[in-house]
């Protein structure tokens, strides 16, 4: 059964009224309940069409997406970018990065996306030891990691005027109080508001986003 | 009663997790209760840092502001300003206008905020006919008026670059549904919708609140 933030009627009429997302959005959604595989994992096509345009206003060339799962907002996120933009997306589950490389494959953006397999902590590590950079850093795989992540993007991924956007940071209201995922989540939020390098809004869309951005 | 689109709590602990609002837009919120005006109108606390950052993230220039009140909005845009950037604030009622003036002579943005007093259609009017563009146009005045401005926007108020946010856009569902504003935004969101030239979200915080973006 879906937990949800709002009352009813709120989210759907949202959706109704927002666009509709594109061809290569929706087959993604199509393919991930056609395999079976699970749902709910999708940031799905509201806020698909939420990082698209993010990153489009902000003129984003480069973006991290922390946890492939089938690929949607990595492919949100190509739409969004330049033309010669580039997303990196990090999945460790060998067969559901070969179900999200095979739509990047036959997406007229396939070719801004490079998909990264293996744990996403030891990717970012030596993307950092690259000097690799990015304007949008959009984490979204497991939550007890994501203060790591966040270090990481701090530490130097994030471009100068780079942001980071935080998938569920209000599912600490939605799981069990008793969940170790909803202790992490909040554990989370806390680390970034006492965080005096950043600004922050935690945006009550969907299982909730945080934008939070460096001060200059 | 607050009517709102959320279980208990949720906005609430958003807020908690977002970082505090400026000194500047506390003492707006403030100055707004003490003179007993009607609160609930101000964008409040979690939008205008919404405001701030989607102005900073864009790094947007200039801004219109359709709306003033106490000057919530227009303070918060200014603060997501670049040094050189400013604000263009609409309102029709002088005294409420003296009140957001007010607040802005004693802030340090204050510089970057111009106050243009009368019918926001007509001011509207003026600007587009004497050339002038916003890369970042926030709707929130009279509800009847919103396919108006949004009209005036999309003919050249608009930078190349620029976005439209119109606050209230899921205030349809929570007006009574015979209060003709909810049938004009329901309105307002269908004609967004309808036109082809743009793409948009609508964002369920607090309000709703419509983030649109021409196409290229
Ligand atoms: C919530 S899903 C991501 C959803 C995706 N952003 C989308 O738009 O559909 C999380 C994904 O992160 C992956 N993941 C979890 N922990 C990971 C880790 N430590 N390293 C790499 N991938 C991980 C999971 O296998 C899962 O596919
Ligand atoms: C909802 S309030 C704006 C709140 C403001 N953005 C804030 O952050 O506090 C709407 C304001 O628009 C003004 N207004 C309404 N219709 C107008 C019009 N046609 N021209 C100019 N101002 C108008 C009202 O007097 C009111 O102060």
């Amino acid at each position: 059964e879906h937990v949800s933030l709002f009352h009813e009627g709120a989210e759907q009429y949202a959706m109704d009224m927002t666009s509709v997302p594109s061809k290569n959005v929706q087959e993604i959604a199509q393919k991930t309940m056609e395999q079976g595989l699970f749902a709910p994992c999708m940031v799905g096509t509201l806020e698909s069409q939420f990082l698209k345009m993010q990153v489009s206003l902000a003129k984003a060339r480069t973006c991290l997406d922390v946890g492939t799962f089938t690929g949607m907002s990595a492919m949100a996120m190509a739409e969004g970018t330049s033309d010669n933009g580039h997303v990196v997306t990090l999945e460790f589950d060998d067969k559901i990065a070969d179900v999200a490389e095979a739509s990047f494959k036959t997406s007229p953006v396939g070719h801004k996306i490079q998909l990264v397999r293996g744990s996403a902590l030891s990717s970012m590590e030596k993307m950092l030891a690259n000097g690799d950079t990015f304007d949008v850093i959009f984490l979204d795989a497991d939550k007890e990691n994501y203060i790591n992540y966040y270090n990481l993007a701090m530490s130097g991924l994030l471009s100068e005027n780079g942001f980071i956007l935080a998938d569920n940071s209000l599912c600490s209201l939605l799981y069990d109080s008793d969940d170790a995922r909803s202790q992490k989540l909040h554990e989370f939020n806390q680390h970034v508001k006492n965080d005096e390098r950043v600004e922050q809004i935690v945006l009550t869309m969907r299982e909730g986003v945080t934008i939070i951005k460096p001060l200059k």
